[in-house]
């Protein structure tokens, strides 16, 4: 097994053990850039000399943190002090903006690595795709907008990234790249040096190649470690096929099922889980409030280079769906009254939720990403979600499902996640 | 009459009609700068070298928007391109990123000139407070956070300044400054690239020399102009002595009971406004936001910079107060039932709210900035608030009060602030 294909948790207890450093898990991950990347473009900015520079140093310095000497992909519309961030824009070809957002700057003081910036949907929103392939069929697309951080983490090029979510750009790419993702709770990540779309939507999360490494990355965001052993058997499942079921995909719907009956075989309750009526019209309130922040978070491009921005990022700024300031409060006002509604149904009843990660597999084809609509909702709940795959689907692409929590109650969904992820997982994807 | 005395809306005026330069202006307000600065100290970075050759470029170039050829100050929490951001924090004393803040991108768009960044409370939040004197009485704070952009602004040293408001950083020292502010709803305008501190009250904002400066910069951000015309006799003015009016001092019962007695005179229908009990909890509320929003934001100083890290903001992160995810949530809940109720008053028996800006006067010293007790509630509720001086109090030094409307109103707002100002704003400041 080569160092770029070890979890990120398999490498910090080797690393800490000193039987790797991080110069031979780096040169690991870079190599398999050099072999891979001509054909799954996951990267925009990788330099290698620098990587190999900042993990000497690594080896040489006390640990400093959780993440010590691990390499980490860093989604181009997240600032980082070395590199540039560009956003997929032409707007922002050359720009170079030397200060890290939170997320980075927590990771690199937890002592994480940042190999490079990986590619992403222009402004994680709308316009340029990210040139990214799907590692296990470069005719697909790996989903977006975390485009690069998706696949880079799934064909072993990095065993840790960073994405964003506004719609479903963190947990559809890991259900298309069959790997784990966590989106946490709205604002426990904070979300200073991120490119804004919307505010009340935008939410930093990050990809491993297991629900460990999920875990390990939380800790440096002081997401506390879940002490108690969670057994699957005895948890409460509510298995929600959710207000948009009609556009599941027959592979979604199959390892939905599949997980589901894992799951039941190994003990756990699962009852199907309908959501109260009124949170039918989330997904609705998430368009709503998607193109109204969008408006206010796209102006400045708007004014300053108007002919370089995409087509639907300004209709946004001119509010071309003509959502009111009225229809605007009432979006925000049904997701302030189903948030609660939704956390209650947790403890005396349900202990996690199992919802599909995305339609199915992966399209065909790089000129589009995929549906968010199983996402969307969860998105403006503010409530954690983890990515889980399932296996391969009818074209041997993965398939996953999410699962998700009560806001804040992101350590205990992730002892859960751990707990039944070698349940869900049966069909682990190898290093090739 | 000096060019630095104008308001930006004079200025701007006499720029369109080529009987002021860009230059002239700028020229105008960099004398008064260096008469006035090295005493008032609103300043952490001014170039005016720079200044002057971006003026002579926006009097050659054809007028960009409604800003064009106005000086402009950036509390120095906002990220310019062309000067260090440093958040008054050793931390950040040589940070220069490149890139406009989203704010001063759609200024700078719409033809502004940035002058320079003002000082400011580190990270708006807490630590080393700005050198900045009150130019009523340099014995005297001219409030905080935004303490450089309020004095900047009252002391003819540029007609516009950006501020932000957790607590009560933007109508404080409008109050404390005689000047007007204007807090718009939030997210109206996109905080990017703003210091967070909390992402649920962060408001990013602006100062002006009269209530048609603010509607100016308003309509930069598209508020658009509110084409109706606003009499105050009729208007129905609800009093609002808020539920921290134990906190009030003599001057700021003063000034608020002449500002309802004039508003009175003019024909304005004043009743008394009482809140609904509720509302008591929401200083709480905002107390639990702010501390645990807070540890999120200052993680990444809290880790890479920790001893120069003010130690109330290593509280946060520490969550030393002991918030517990439920009472944030339940906080959460309460601010988000309490909005619709606010928001509910107006129409059929409410045109717009008057309260105190602040608990009286600027107190003495420079140890501290005053108390931001009569605008977190707002802050919290995401409400636009304009601030309008009504005089001077009993130690010569200037008192305010807020108006404030239900939330997207803020068209309306500033055209009712326009209205009402000439007859709230009795006693206006002159210049020397």
């Amino acid at each position: 097994m080569q160092p770029c294909q070890l979890t990120a948790s398999a490498a910090a207890g080797l690393i800490k053990e000193r039987k790797l450093s991080c110069e031979e898990l780096v040169r690991s991950c870079l190599g398999r850039i050099q072999m891979r990347d001509g054909e799954v473009r996951a990267w925009l900015h990788v330099d290698p000399e620098l990587a190999i520079r900042n993990a000497r140093e690594l080896d040489k310095s006390s640990p400093r943190g959780v993440l010590h000497g691990l390499p980490l992909g860093v989604k181009d519309v997240i600032d980082t002090a070395d590199f540039p961030t560009t956003q997929n824009s032409p707007i922002y070809a050359s720009m170079r903006v030397g200060r890290d957002a939170a997320c980075v700057a927590v990771a690199r003081g937890s002592g994480a690595l940042v190999l490079g910036k990986t590619d992403t949907v222009e402004f994680a929103s709308s316009g340029r795709k990210a040139l990214t392939r799907n590692p296990f069929n470069f005719a697909h697309t790996p989903g977006g907008s975390s485009s690069g951080s998706g696949a880079a983490v799934a064909d072993f090029m990095v065993p840790l990234a960073f994405g964003t979510q506004t719609g479903g750009s963190l947990i559809r790419p890991a259900a298309f790249n069959g790997i784990y993702g966590m989106k946490p709770s709205w604002n426990v990540v904070s979300r200073e040096g991120v490119r804004m779309s919307s505010v009340t939507l935008d939410t930093v999360g990050w990809y491993g190649r297991c629900a460990e490494d999920l875990a390990l990355m939380a800790a440096a965001f002081r997401i506390p470690d879940f002490r108690q052993t969670i057994a699957v058997r005895g948890l409460r499942v509510g298995l929600c096929r959710s207000p948009v079921w009609s556009k599941i995909e027959p592979a979604g719907a199959t390892a939905l099922d599949a997980a589901a009956k894992r799951l039941s075989a190994e003990g756990a309750l699962i009852d199907e889980l309908v959501l109260p009526e009124h949170f039918n019209r989330l997904i609705e309130a998430h368009a709503a409030i998607s193109h109204r922040e969008g408006g206010a978070s796209f102006l400045p491009e708007y004014l300053n280079a108007h002919d370089m921005l995409a087509e639907d990022l300004q209709a946004k700024v001119e509010n071309a769906l003509n959502i009111s300031d009225a229809e605007l409060l009432q979006s925000y006002a049904l997701a302030d009254a189903c948030r609660p509604v939704f956390d209650a149904l947790f403890g005396s009843s349900l202990d996690v939720v199992l919802t599909p990660g995305a339609p199915g597999e992966a399209p065909a084809g790089l000129h589009g990403t995929g549906d968010s609509i199983f996402n969307r909702m969860w998105t403006l709940l503010h409530v954690p979600c983890v990515a889980v795959p399932v296996g391969r689907g009818p074209t041997r692409l993965p398939v996953g499902v999410q699962l998700v929590g009560s806001r804040m109650s992101d350590a205990r969904l992730l002892a859960i996640a751990r707990a039944m992820a070698p349940v869900i997982d049966a069909d682990p994807i190898s290093g090739e």
